[in-house]
């Protein structure tokens, strides 16, 4: 069996349901490429959970998975990712080799990115188009520009998340990411994220120390937001309610929420 | 203090670092009507926290949450929240109300239905458009279907939630939900939630009993997805993986994805 456990946003996001999975599990992976998981201290996590935890890299997992897969053909398996699971392509992917391998696999959720960031701008889930990442430069793509324009036609607001290499030991700040749009701004010309955009920054959603910023583009670049991971709304048309949490919680200034 | 923790989808849906929360509350609220949380048992949850837990109404929470707010004036008051805080609208209120009396806030995170549905059914997050709730015919409302009709136009996935009336004892089920969109669609005849259009059942997201089915609607008309919560899910253009995991995870017949 094959037991997906998510990590959610902090060392200690997984739940109740997770850690009894993990301790019931005879053998432990992690994988932690493609998302950082703020607080996150593995040794901590195997004192807790009382077994070895092996953390795997992209490769292992997505090309020569044989050796989870072996295992989970005759024993408990869990394996921990960052985050909610199944979010990335990567473990439907593994669960999907599983399952064809006649392995039986189970789902423990835990919180995600999407509604936390929302939840923390005080922004509303539902008003919330689709969601785009943004990859590094050497790897250019249109497609976060693309899916915000979308968006901004119906009014509604954009998470963007961004881009993370963990095998290079990076990941994108939200300083970065503007950079990119702006880029993107200057080339595709839709006057959708410019100097004076609205956007929020959300960084180490789910820490301690979780960081909310809604300002103007503008003013974002000029600020330093710790750590990441970090990512972007921009949000499109505002209900009252959104207006006040935008100022209470993510600091915006009375004249650019209004 | 004012910490709102994420129960999730589950009655041990609740982060290690919410429960250490709770443990930590002098007071500890919990409201259950923004959504049904499977497998909770409060008398269980109270034993695990080793305090007790009072249940607040939506009146209680939205008119009068004078009571929660005073305690979390002088003390530490955790309130617990079906999925992940701040999704519903009634969070953000007040959580605002007790930032504007100076009342220090926190939030834990948690799963929310959004992210999971689409992972148990092998739906890619990033191609999922605005979500909207189907509320009950006394109640009706065209939107659940003209975000439909928005997201079809992009060929993207829709997330349909459904409308819950606690204090009614009143949750949704697919079947319902399926009637009223085909009501929907006889009204407003855009061609986009008809007896041939693929959908996904999701019905207790995070509960071990979880149950995900994709069919057409006409073959989803006559199923019974056991209790409620129950989600729908309107796929867009599926990528191949979609495809393989809706025939593999949601039992969906060969003729009707490809």
């Amino acid at each position: 069996m094959l037991v997906f456990i998510g990590l959610g946003l902090h060392g200690e996001g997984m739940s109740l349901q997770g850690m009894q999975a993990a301790k019931g599990a005879d053998a432990l992976y992690a994988e932690l490429y493609t998302s950082l998981v703020p607080e996150l201290d593995l040794k901590e996590l195997e004192r807790k959970i009382g077994k070895p935890i092996q953390v795997v890299d992209r490769k292992t997992v997505e090309e020569q998975p044989d050796e989870i897969l072996k295992a989970a053909k005759t024993n408990k398996v869990a394996f921990l990712v960052p985050g909610d699971p199944m979010v990335a392509t990567t473990h439907v992917d593994l669960r999907l080799r599983a399952a064809k391998t006649g392995i039986e696999t189970k789902v423990v959720h835990a919180a995600s990115i999407a509604s936390a960031a929302a939840g923390l701008a005080g922004l509303q889930n539902y008003k919330f188009g689709r969601t785009a990442t943004v990859p590094f430069p050497d790897n250019p793509s249109q497609t976060p520009y693309e899916v915000l324009v979308e968006n901004r036609g119906q009014e509604i607001h954009t998470l963007l998340l961004l881009d993370i290499r963990a095998e290079e030991g990076r990941a994108m700040t939200a300083n970065e990411a503007i950079e990119i749009m702006l880029e993107l701004e200057k080339k595709l010309q839709k006057n959708v994220f410019t100097q004076n955009t609205l956007a929020v920054v959300v960084a180490r959603a789910g820490s301690d120390d979780a960081l909310v910023k809604a300002d103007k583009v503008e003013m974002l670049q000029k600020l330093n937001f710790g750590s990441q991971p970090h990512v972007l709304i921009v949000p499109g048309k505002l209900h009252f309610m959104e207006i006040e949490a935008l100022r209470v919680f993510a600091g915006a200034p009375e004249d650019v929420v209004k």
